[in-house]
């Protein structure tokens, strides 16, 4: 009745636990200021509820345009940005097309694509967590991969693509290459202006994490205008709510608080990889997220887990990622939980 | 790069024109008492905005099963029901297979199966807008359909199936089968109890149209929790809002209220419908909804469209589906906004 390849997914979960500080989701520990949630409030109290949204939410369409460097007619909005992946994937892949993924990475670039029974060829990171440029671009040749998702800072390793790999992808490819920036603005740049001399490239941003809105559930598509027309005619009307419509200029007005946030996470994150590389027994990587992997080199992952949320902290044991055996993911916190975080870790490790 | 089929889809689309009165989107006229927002917002307010929706939101599910009198574990929820929709015929379409429609019905029915690269197969309703069973049985069967999707009441004609009729596609064929009851609260009775017979039966249910809430963006789908823990594994995690998850569980509560709300329209509803009954240039369906499919016997539908609009008042031409060349749908508003659209048509036609 439904095809076979649903039935064989492992769907997506979370175990969520008990917990008084919580580093397992890369959010933003920074709350919005009480006046500002409620600049929020008041227009939603004054809107119509009974009606829908505007079926083109043009003027947010060029706010986020605006704010992000880009044409408005080429920014698709979504209900988050898995909502725009998925209608990526809906438009290029099925059943003997490929999607090339580089590995260890966000889990639900997989699941979708296999969920549409399209092929999955998984490029493994070279030994230190860098991408294998030279094989994506090989195994997207060799099985003529209708896309290549990137995920730079790539979660969960932390690494970045260089502008000229990104390029590099794109141009020996002929795939539709999804660019996938969910912690770009923690990273020094954003790669979005690759749009301009690339048809075939889509970059996705998200206000779940620097913008401090995962809530929200509010995610962004930039491409050329003439791809995203026709992405356009799968996109279900819709799709966001006025409380997200109505939130996504306040948050944009409020652009100087959040960048004053993202500096204190990057500053954090310095700080938190400096301490961690200073364990005998635990191995961190570089990161351009605001999150750090490291390795457990004695205790297991899921001991180093239990033993920091015996703590009442929360970090995710990414073990069970390709490569990852001994891997463990913490978000940056405030600096307040990231200190209690490195006492913990010290402990437990 | 995107598959043939998406370019060549017409999207969905929807002229949105300066009005006074909005009778074209089918939404309740009502809005939510001011208190009854408040009490949502004051929890909005209190939430985190910065983090993610509850992983498995099972407090709503259940509210929402029993409300809907059905299983949790057998209650999907999405972000809209075309959300709900689009995951069906993920999980049951691609190319080769074939989705069977009634038409004329819900324009996206035909856009997410043909986008999807399924084969459509559309079967007419009767001269007089009765569903053609037979034939959709028929047709479900010659071509092995995956799916086929019943609405009722139907969209835009106002139709109702019968127990009988839905249990008939169900046992003759081997599809899953869809059942948009979008409308149902305005109908004499939900066949939700059918799914206590059927594993290969799903009821999509909204709070867009009675439920006075179109703007948050809630539906559900009900089935056998063996399917539902299947289709979830295809699911988006975190599509609905945390808005929309706190006014769910609000909104369950003053049911009383939305009650009220829905015994009026139903009793305007055969008020509009004797005063279109009266126009000798009009006739007009009978319908189990909020809104009525009228054909205009002398002028065309966009000279009584452009007519009705010239007083402030926006309805739906229907003429561009199939079999509705004369056709023209009205939401039932308020009494007074019903009582200034009569006055209006009667002059237009």
């Amino acid at each position: 009745m439904i095809r076979p390849e649903i039935a064989d997914l492992g769907a997506y979960t979370l175990k969520q636990v008990e917990h008084r500080i919580k580093l397992n989701q890369n959010e933003n520990p920074f709350e919005l200021p009480a006046s500002v949630k409620q600049d929020v409030l008041d227009r939603l109290a004054r809107a119509s509820w009974s009606r829908y949204p505007a079926f083109v939410p043009a003027e947010e369409s060029r706010r986020v345009a605006v704010h992000c460097g880009w044409k408005p007619e080429g920014t698709l909005l979504g209900n988050g940005s898995n909502d725009l992946l998925q209608l990526l994937f809906m438009s290029a892949l099925e059943r003997g097309k490929t999607c090339v993924i580089s590995q260890p990475t966000f889990t639900l670039y997989k699941i979708l694509a296999r969920g549409l029974a399209a092929s999955v060829v998984e490029v493994p990171m070279t030994p230190d967590f860098r991408f294998d440029v030279d094989r994506i671009i090989e195994q997207a040749r060799k099985h003529a991969a209708a896309t290549v998702v990137l995920c730079s800072p790539n979660n969960p390793t932390g690494t970045l693509l260089a502008r000229e790999d990104v390029e590099a992808v794109v141009q020996h490819t002929d795939a539709l290459v999804v660019l996938d920036e969910a912690y770009v603005q923690f990273a020094p740049e954003s790669l979005i202006t690759l749009l301009e001399r690339h048809d075939r490239l889509v970059v996705l941003q998200t206000f779940s994490k620097a913008m401090g809105a995962a809530g929200l559930r509010f995610g962004y598509a930039c491409c050329q205008p003439s791809l995203a027309s026709n992405l356009n005619k799968l996109k279900l009307p819709y799709s966001i709510n006025i409380f997200t419509l109505l939130a996504v200029g306040v948050l944009i007005d409020h652009w100087p608080v959040l960048k004053g946030w993202i500096d204190t996470i990057v500053r954090e994150r310095g700080r938190v990889e400096a301490a961690l590389a200073g364990m005998p027994a635990v191995k961190v990587y570089p990161s351009g997220a605001n999150f750090l992997l490291f390795e457990s080199l004695a205790r297991t992952p899921a001991e180093v887990f239990a033993a920091v949320l015996s703590k009442g902290i929360l970090i995710r044991d990414v073990s069970g990622y390709p490569m990852l055996e001994r891997g463990l993911r913490v978000s940056i916190g405030t600096p307040e939980e990231n200190t209690e975080f490195i006492e913990a870790l010290r402990e437990a490790v």
